[in-house]
């Protein structure tokens, strides 16, 4: 076994080359038997094994910089670099990160999640690097997915015009998460099928001498003519064109001339791109047969590759998969509209149900919300189906584009609120309040699946401009499903529990947790309220109104940042309306960023609980002040 | 004169094709003789009289649909549409806009004023067209400075893949507003200066007529040696990668090779790319000199091209240029980031003495702030110099790239609050509201340009994570420029007026509208406090405490979305503490998007007046109740 004595990259730099196949072996087993028990990004890592052993054989981590796109893809990395002993924390509370992470290791230097970022990074530090008069490596890993994302190009762009020294490795397994979409997939599709090119070298030589010397009028045009064949060789001529040095396409899994092209790379002045093609899930078969489904996947058999997926009862996201089919049979105007997440936004059957009113734009938010407005202006209804943690990439075009031109579009926001495992990058806790601000705009969040779906029927229903509907990562309640849709009026809250002096205004999920609240403080004597605020905005102002006039005291309670939520826009309420008799306390999550863990662990972490929720409640009426229960600043 | 003849498109088709010629000179004079009163932007329409006048004489608006990418180069389009009788109130409250506005005309389909959007609308336009079955043409303008912005990258991808019938006219005048950079830029002119290949046609085909035939091994290769010839014909092979039919370059003021090309783009099945040359400022002499200065112009006398802008006290824009050259000369780590506005940002100076610190990405917002952070990382002190409302492009890299990685990126925030004749699309509202909620982030907004100094000095010192500094499109307030600078400590506001039992907390240049409205209290007998909170985050808490705890009752002040803004954050600190006897009353910028005019029209349309201001404190301090001035939803 090689694997246990790699505990930092120099350890693997004494091994002697031949070894590093042998070791490949041993990291694909490591991470089919780890991650069969925690879950993971199983099937990206495999693709990446050769690649990050050749990139640490050849350089030398920290002081060459690392930068993994989006970053789930590496876990080979994490191992080579001394966290072999932590793998079975991964994406566990307080354990090992799904991503890159600066706090684990020297050798981590860039953090992302979302993807498109890694070309941008690697830009900075060649510059600063330049700058302070250095000469490290600068090495961007970034897969053919990421690159349809619109930073990318103007990192390329930018790069390519400063010429910069830094080696962009393009991982090109044919998949962002889905199947890839778009031009660049199609051009790059030619590129690798154009491979014998490369062989073809010696042939085009000899046919170029056999074209006759030309002389007069025609010596310029044969000229051109011979340069024109440099485009033979170089397949990649899109990334030539954008000024870098194209080398490729390579075979991602064949150690040697991946490590013979990274030296040949270290002689070129300026940005090289390094074209290589893997195949993700790559040494195990049921990853190979289906990458999208083993891209982010729950523990499985190893033999059989079953997923250990506990039953439950439907996602929220399931419910809106399906709902939206109900819908769009009735209505032609439906239109869904993902950035690469067909599968994740539960679009799978609609898109079979109806392929041409399923419109996947490759990772590209920013596109897509501009997109479903100019869809909108003429007469569809597009739903933008996207995680709220992504939707940040589009608020300029929400706010430019959606919401000034006040078009009908539906927002479909998804994994609203902490989302587990994935952690800090992709927590869904900030949509509330970059999107309140925002004129035109309506937001809602269910208390339960079966109000998602008349949420969906209201959002259809709303003609007035654009309206979204925000969801969790988590199961439904189970409650039976509404056959009859029917639109909710636009803000108009629902109280669900009736209290005396003081009630809780809760938000999707916290409408349970506030309804354990309330029984927590009927043993004190207590008996509080529990309103489902359903509208983030419109407020139900009439609601709000009657409460402060009863001399109600209120918590406000939300699964979504402290700062700007609806506690914010309860509290504006009142203040633009000198109603300055409401007392009103706010329990959201607070100001700052919330690591991987379960969701109830973060919940916990948040101080989103039962327990917290009713202390401050019995501290509003009884008028005592108790210390925050969360430890984290408010 | 033809003009006066032209009402409507249908007007112009009735000219014979000769008459368009002289009809662009009637134009271009037409722009020249009322921008000179009005101002405007003067150098891109002067470029694009051909393009429109062949457009609207080849297609018909408004069934086919003209999308202009940012909009400001739409005045021809405005006044072959009816509206050249309101060209005196352009850009003036109530009057004309100097963008796209559908409220103006149904020519007007596609409304923006941030670039990089009409790629995206043109595909929306086209896949709803032909989901309903219709067969409308639809066309885009965009600029090469507007196809750095990544989404025009992202909707390439996504037009070239899907192959929809559209038209996009690359408008190629070799500048955003700047002079443009990028690799893009850097192909574009290789396309331009080969234009001799198209002439070339004829000689390279007799040149492949004298290739031998071959046969045998080698026949395959020499068939691959005559399809590269293509990319001789092809300039745009870029484009023809991404699955565009390129068409081009062509002279963009040459009115009947214009006509022919969009006839022959007509029978192209899938998307097609026209690409124009322009000059910017076409047909006056001052404009195509320095296309740079005339893209937004004030009011100038046309002999002489001399703008007549009134002096006045230094632009908060220039006192940050200036500063930041004092600061750079003491820290090598500073280098100033820009994206595509370094003459607006009045960087101008600071990039001539510090070339290699001076970063121009083109209009690549997201770029930029990740890049910021990766240089911050590498211990760098990048200072991002953005304007507010092009801020909301990079919203996801700052909170995932900048404020995650708690970088130490400073936010030069320009055109913060209203701007002014360009509008709606430009205003810097909502920086506050998106801002505050991000863990690690430190803003500040000073009272007056000495204080901006300060802050800079204070941003840089500043060593714990991200800090922003906003500040306004106007002059100064002429007050003395300390030349030690100091910093400020951080969360501290400060009491410029000291009153009894009432505070008005102010925010930036509202500093001085609080001082007035001090002053009419004094004439009702009230003793108005004004608090210049110059931190937005974190806030000052000590002083919030003790206010509160002395009964003052308190307004905010702030030319911001009141929706998320400073008075929220006053509100959620007492409400998350259980201070429940603070009173506080919020004025900020209503919900609702403001359209352009003056600054002060702007203010007086959201109620940011001293009066209003004065009427609402009373209000507080007497317990009186009384209509909000503004007439705007609060």
């Amino acid at each position: 076994m090689l694997l246990p004595q790699i505990n930092q990259p120099g350890d693997l730099k004494k091994l002697p080359s031949e070894q590093l196949a042998p070791l490949a072996q041993e990291i694909r087993q490591f991470l089919i038997e780890n991650l069969s028990v925690t879950g993971g990004h199983l099937a990206s890592n495999l693709g990446v094994v050769e690649l990050t052993l050749a990139l640490h054989y050849c350089y030398e981590s920290p002081k060459d910089k690392f930068i993994f796109d989006v970053g789930h893809q590496a876990y080979v990395h994490k191992i080579l670099t001394g966290r072999q002993d932590r793998f079975d924390t991964l994406r566990k509370y307080k354990g090992l990160c799904g991503f890159v992470k600066r706090a684990e290791s020297e050798h981590d230097v860039w953090e992302a999640g979302h993807s498109s970022t890694s070309l941008s990074a690697a830009m900075g530090m060649a510059m600063a690097r330049d700058l302070k008069g250095e000469s490290n490596k600068v090495v961007a890993v970034i897969g053919d997915g990421a690159l349809t994302g619109g930073m990318a190009f103007e990192a390329l762009n930018h790069i390519g015009h400063e010429k910069k020294n830094l080696l962009v490795v393009l991982n090109d397994n044919e998949m962002s998460i889905a199947p890839n979409v778009g031009a660049m997939h199609n051009y790059l599709s030619r590129v690798r099928s154009d491979r014998h090119y490369l062989r073809a070298k010696d042939d085009v030589e000899s046919l170029i001498k056999k074209i006759p010397a030309i002389g007069g009028k025609l010596a310029r045009t044969a000229e051109k003519v011979k340069d024109s064949l440099k485009y033979m060789m170089v397949p990649g001529v899109l990334f030539e064109e954008l000024g870098f040095k194209y080398i490729g396409p390579i075979d991602g899994h064949d150690l040697p001339t991946l490590m013979e092209t990274f030296r040949q790379s270290d002689n070129v002045d300026g940005p090289v791109l390094v074209h290589i093609v893997t195949t993700k899930g790559k040494g195990y078969k049921p990853a190979e047969a289906d990458s999208h489904k083993w891209h982010g996947i729950s523990p499985y058999k190893i033999e059989s590759g079953k997923t250990l997926k506990s039953a439950g009862n439907p996602m929220y996201t399931e419910v809106f998969g399906s709902t939206l089919i109900e819908l769009a049979e009735q209505d032609e105007r439906i239109v869904a509209v993902t950035p690469a997440m067909p599968g994740g936004s539960g679009l799978m059957e609609f898109a079979a149900r109806f392929p041409k009113r399923m419109i996947d734009v490759g990772i590209a938010e920013q596109h897509a919300a501009t997109l479903c407005a100019a869809m909108a202006m003429e007469g569809m209804k597009p739903v933008f189906a996207v995680y709220s943690t992504f939707m940040q990439r589009a608020y300029d075009q929400i706010v430019h584009d959606i919401c000034r031109h006040n078009a009908n579009v539906m927002f479909a926001i998804d994994r609203a609120g902490f989302v587990g495992a994935d952690g800090e990058t992709h927590q869904g806790v900030y949509d509330i309040a970059f999107l309140r601000h925002i004129p035109n705009m309506v937001l809602m969040m269910p208390k339960d699946e079966n109000e998602l779906r008349h949420m969906m029927k209201t959002a259809l229903d709303y003609d007035k401009g654009p309206i979204g509907f925000r969801y969790p990562r988590v199961n439904g309640l189970g409650v039976p499903l509404d056959q009859q849709l029917k639109a909710i009026p636009i803000g108009s809250w629902e109280t669900v529990r009736e209290g005396d002096n003081c009630a809780i205004l809760a938000v999707g999920p916290m409408v349970q947790t506030a309804l354990a609240a309330a029984e927590l403080l009927k043993s004190s004597g207590i008996q509080a309220s529990v309103v489902n605020a359903r509208f983030l905005k419109p407020l139900d102002e009439k609601m709000l109104t009657d409460l402060a006039d009863r001399g109600v005291k209120l918590l406000v309670m939300e699964e979504a940042s402290q700062a700007g939520g609806l506690g914010s826009a309860v509290l504006e309420f009142y203040a633009s309306h000198g109603i300055s008799h409401a007392e009103v306390r706010i329990l959201g999550v607070p100001d700052c960023f919330i690591e991987h863990g379960s969701i109830k662990e973060q919940q916990q972490e948040a101080g989103l609980t039962a327990e917290h929720a009713a202390d401050l409640v019995r501290e509003s009426v009884t008028g005592s002040r108790l210390a925050l229960k969360s430890g984290l600043p408010s």
